[in-house]
């Protein structure tokens, strides 16, 4: 990029606007690897108007802009390249209300979603997006990537707990459409074309999200199953608990590998077709327990589970958790792997995991997978180890377990996005019909391909 | 319009396919009214292929296209005038796959939703989205308009229960978006695109709707409450039910003329500050009453209800919710009068209401109003009779109670759209961002403003 830009950018936002040199070498733009940006400067604006006075100054001069959140996605969504300037939302983490009664709160882009969800619990309200990431991730990423996480089942991805939003289209024009209500048909509803957009739409510069209660009970079983059909008979029944928050399904790879780690994860036997750990939150402490275990005695009775372990403390309900975030035992057991985030519908799982698996197998016999996932909202993620090449053989990996992906119907990411890692599979994945509407929106927000250039298409 | 053109539609769409003469002057635009369609014809494909061949037709004569779902409507989206051609959507209407374990429906856009509830009912399963019009109401028609209804409260708008749509572009081009996934982060999410977007930006053809298990439980009380802050601390309480399916407020004005009306709806004694109908509907039919009842005895406790009755059959259900549903009542004894749809902050509700009838008294002496809602989405109907000229003053009792929102940030239109009727408010109420950011949106997909022209902006 122009170096001579920085000077006009540091007069927008001041010294402590600016990083450059060993401050921009520093960073990464990968959660997992050192992947810094190759440009020469991060510019920090710390409100609206000087993101619009940034995004204005770089249309002006054609100058790429890389947008930062808090860089805990996996997909190279801001991965930065020596020719854009990042512009990082960090020093915007102003929390500006939480309404009680209206349940809901107004936030600015760069407030993370552990910083969001401990200021609201004083109130005794949650915002039910739930990552692990959550210390790092922020409000404006998690918008731009339309995040997921574990409680998904009960209360939607970000996208359903987001009430409005404020973006800095790539011209520099302020969208504010700060909406606080439920329901609003005035026009189109502009934050669903930022949710998910990568950041090639726009700069989420502000949110007004939903909160809900915070809930007062919280009950889990871990359960085993005997069959596939026992299984999605087991989620219809599970999807009759008005409280039903996490339907979390291991696969006996999965289950197997962690059972015999060493760890002392082992709630049932090993052995059976596959493994389940329920999770039910309501606010009715006592009854909510009692419809829970309603559930489980009926679905135990009529042979769906073969044995089960109901958590009777928070101490047990973290211990059945451990066997579900079992990553670090993954990580000593199976690296390097490729790692999957996919959705499939239910009723197709079973014969896409078979079909992904005969076609790994062909190619590496020596193949070695993990597989787990929310399978109540169709979502599996799966990690595959083809030998110490793995991470060189990442690319046919993908492409063999993409291929089966498409057979049956199967979205290359549930939650974790294109970025610029899939970026590739993505014509293969849509229709022509959206391949053009997608062009036509991006083509007209952003007709220079300003904004995360490299991203999505 | 050209009317060279019907035996070039008629060629697509075959003889079935075409109404024209007294066939398309019997049909009303409106649901309330005799609004004709002003062209000279009713163009109905019988596929998606046909829809895209007319569209493709139309483009190229640059001729307009106004879209028909089950024209009930309150908007005037479906006004059609001389120059337009009128597409209906009614004959397609297959419901093409119900899937009970990955709980979605297929359908074309003309299928109603009565239809729909009616075949999935016969799998246990339920489509959340329940108006009163949905006998006639279709799924392309509640698409393009967001429609609401009654359980908003616990499974959302139309938006939160679509998965997937096809739809055909302002060119001609076919959308086949057509997910089923609940978790697909494969680039914009496009459906939400149409979604509320009143047939501006495409015509939908098919969909993939998501269902629920049937409900097993309702429970339904009926209570007055002593003051605004009252009522809102019950609904409070209210949304930590995990069951919660309504929150449904009437102020003084509307209970008083209904508990008066001599038609039996009378549940509690009148003279308090406001009145609810709280619904919840959930799987375990005792332990969900217990759970209803204890919510509804804490809150008497509490001093937050004043007086209350809970139905104890099917029948006192039905009875209570037509209290609720007064409609013909309001026609009899307020007739003329202009009806609002609007969308307020809860905390604001109050001070909204007061400010908007002291705005219609200074104007109105003699106004009457009846006042009620979905409170729990922040929707708040008005009905407002000024005299026998009631109709003559629409607009400005609108301009009036428009002011009064503009004070409070509320919504002009919560469910029903802005159609033709509410366009000249639209800029008011919208930021100068968001007014830039539709224009270019809609410029994108329908430079040549084909679709549904005279409606939104």
């Amino acid at each position: 990029m122009d170096e001579a830009l920085i000077p006009r950018l540091r007069a927008i936002v001041g010294d402590r606007g600016i990083l450059t040199g060993e401050d921009v070498r520093a960073r990464s733009c990968d959660p997992f690897r050192a992947v810094p940006p190759l440009g020469p400067v991060i510019v920090r604006p710390a409100d609206t108007g000087e993101v619009a006075a940034v995004v204005t100054l770089c249309a002006t001069q054609s100058q790429r802009i890389v947008t930062h959140g808090g860089r805990t996605g996996v997909a190279g969504g801001a991965y930065a390249g020596p020719e854009e300037v990042v512009v990082s939302l960090e020093r915007m983490s102003r929390i500006e209300e939480v309404c009680g009664v209206s349940q809901l709160a107004v936030v600015e882009a760069g407030v993370t979603i552990e910083a969001l969800q401990s200021h609201v619990a004083e109130q005794g309200l949650f915002y039910p997006v739930d990552l692990g990431s959550k210390g790092s991730a922020t409000i404006g990423g998690t918008i731009a990537t339309n995040a997921g996480g574990n409680r998904v089942l009960r209360w939607g991805m970000t996208r359903q707990n987001l009430l409005g939003l404020e973006a800095v289209l790539p011209d520099g024009t302020v969208v504010c459409a700060m909406n606080r209500l439920v329901k609003n048909n005035t026009g189109y509803d502009l934050k669903h074309l930022f949710v998910g957009s990568e950041g090639t739409l726009g700069i989420v510069t502000r949110a007004v999200v939903r909160l809900v209660p915070a809930p007062a009970s919280q009950a889990v079983a871990f359960v085993s199953v005997a069959s596939q059909d026992g299984l999605l008979a087991l989620l219809g029944r599970a999807r009759r608990l008005s409280t039903l928050s996490a339907f979390e399904v291991m696969w006996p790879d999965y289950y197997e590998l962690v059972a015999e780690s060493g760890t002392g994860r082992r709630p049932v036997e090993p052995g059976r077709a596959a493994y389940v750990l329920i999770e039910a939150m309501g606010y009715n402490e006592r009854l909510d327990q009692q419809v829970f275990d309603e559930f489980l005695s009926e679905a135990y009775d009529v042979g769906l589970i073969m044995e089960g372990v109901t958590a009777a403390s928070k101490k047990q309900i973290a211990e059945l958790w451990r066997v579900r975030e079992a990553a670090e035992v993954i990580v000593r057991e199976m690296s390097p792997f490729v790692s999957f985030d996919i959705s499939v519908d239910v009723r197709k799982v079973e014969a896409f995991v078979a079909r992904a698996k005969d076609l790994l197998n062909e190619a590496y016999p020596m193949v070695r997978t993990v597989t787990f996932g929310h399978l109540g909202d169709n979502n599996i993620h799966i990690g595959a180890h083809v030998g110490r090449d793995t991470v060189a053989q990442e690319h046919r990996v993908e492409s063999l377990v993409f291929r089966a992906l498409r057979e049956f119907d199967g979205a290359i990411t549930a939650e974790h996005g294109i970025g610029q890692l899939k970026r590739g599979f993505l014509p293969e994945h849509k229709s022509a019909g959206e391949m053009t509407a997608m062009r036509r929106i991006r083509d007209a927000l952003d007709p220079g391909r300003l904004l995360n250039h490299e991203v999505l298409f």
